[in-house]
């Protein structure tokens, strides 16, 4: 291993949270106040940017659904590279690295380069986002268990067959392309046309927008407001439990106690 | 709504992430500096409570698995009456408020009683315990979605024939009591004796250990090594990625090539 080759600095994978910047953990605002070079991407919180050292290199890779102006290959390649110059590299990335951010790759690109690498873990916005719309993942009586997928690509109908059959909540990162796919082979597999589904747009930014529907009609609901990426679907029971702040307390009552009564 | 009464406080979740003081979120650290009065309980992070304000009071509702010196209502009741003395209460919860942690439940109490309440997420040790046992939930070609459940209760039968079906990784928080009837549960219903399990005892402390099986052995290795509460159980292909810092930089590429293969 080349670890211990003269000059070699390190890579710091950090997760930036949702896109508030104050959702950052303290060790990744940290690591990001010590960093030399840092790369980042559209969906890391930008406004962390700001608390750099003055001697920093900002490199934007830019990556977004579908456009990479760097690949995930060169990406690899330019944390290595700067790193063996003895930078200290952060690597931000919008929430967890470890949840479909292809974060392990750039790990394993780094630990077969000898350079060390270390995670430091995020605010996800599998759970975040939701819960700024007010829906909890998991409530006792009405789920206790969830999945997370992505959008990026379809599910099978295996996959389809067996989260319709496991029930609990289901979160869909990156939704809006497979929206119907998703909606209609949960329908296939069993699942009720009523099983809510939110769809959150632009979770944290000041264009948050939630739309609530159901397996059967959230597709029209989609079409109809004009949802886009980024954004956040939650399907399952929990979504009855959003409220925008200004909820009347006797009907959330009167909805907690209904969802939590032995199914 | 009494929300406008003369006097009344508020009351934040916050998230304290997987127990190092500095995996907390900026929000969450500033909540609790300006906070008049704290509840927490075993699994939050308490180095935090050192950065709280002078003149804060600290309650101890001091949750552990199968004992509660405060029940859930005692606490639902102690936060709305601590912010209907005008203070600014904050819950401190381990991880995210919304994963298992009845967050949802004292949001609801709130709610209820008219007392402004939000929500500030973690990180979930669903996710950041992996990680730091080096096990990423996704990986390319390897597992592009997963499950997280709660040792809490028994899964259904129903419910781990579908887990056993869907593939991807499953999480299971607190999973030393359910770990037989999980792991045969799973076999029952189809998936291999080799399927990969890994242990992650009291992540993120100086005693963290992970113990990697499969779940045809899992059981007995985690006798045999003594495995305990609190764990974090991860099952699923991306086990094999797991390294200790040292991991020998062939077999790892060599692990995550094969992995990635058309399945």
């Amino acid at each position: 291993m080349s670890n211990r080759v003269s000059g070699v600095g390190r890579v710091t994978l950090v997760g930036g949270g949702p896109g508030l910047d104050d959702l950052i953990t303290v060790a990744g605002a940290r690591a990001l106040a010590s960093a030399d070079v840092v790369l980042y991407d559209r969906l890391a919180p930008h406004e962390n940017l700001a608390e750099l050292a003055p001697h920093a290199s900002l490199v934007n890779v830019g990556k977004t659904p579908g456009h990479h102006p760097v690949s995930q290959k060169g990406i690899e390649a330019l944390l290595v590279e700067y790193a063996r110059t003895g930078s200290n590299v952060v690597r931000l990335k919008g929430g967890d690295p470890y949840v479909f951010g292809r974060g392990s790759e750039e790990v394993i690109a780094c630990q077969l380069a000898g350079i060390p690498v270390s995670v430091v873990p995020g605010v996800t916005s599998a759970i975040s986002v939701p819960a700024a719309a007010g829906i909890p993942l998991t409530h006792r009586g009405v789920s206790h268990l969830f999945t997370v997928v992505s959008g990026h690509a379809p599910l099978t109908d295996s996959e389809l067959e067996h989260l319709a059959g496991l029930g609990g909540t289901i979160v869909v990162l990156m939704g809006i392309g497979t929206l119907p796919q998703v909606t209609q082979g949960l329908q296939r597999f069993g699942c009720a046309a009523e099983l809510p589904v939110a769809i959150i747009e632009r979770g944290f930014s000041s264009e948050q927008r939630t739309t609530i529907a159901d397996l059967g009609t959230v597709v029209f609901e989609a079409a109809r407001v004009g949802a886009r990426s980024p954004a956040v679907l939650v399907i399952g029971e929990v979504v009855r439990l959003a409220h925008d702040g200004d909820a009347d307390a006797a009907v959330l009552l009167a909805r907690a106690e209904r969802l939590a009564e032995p199914q």
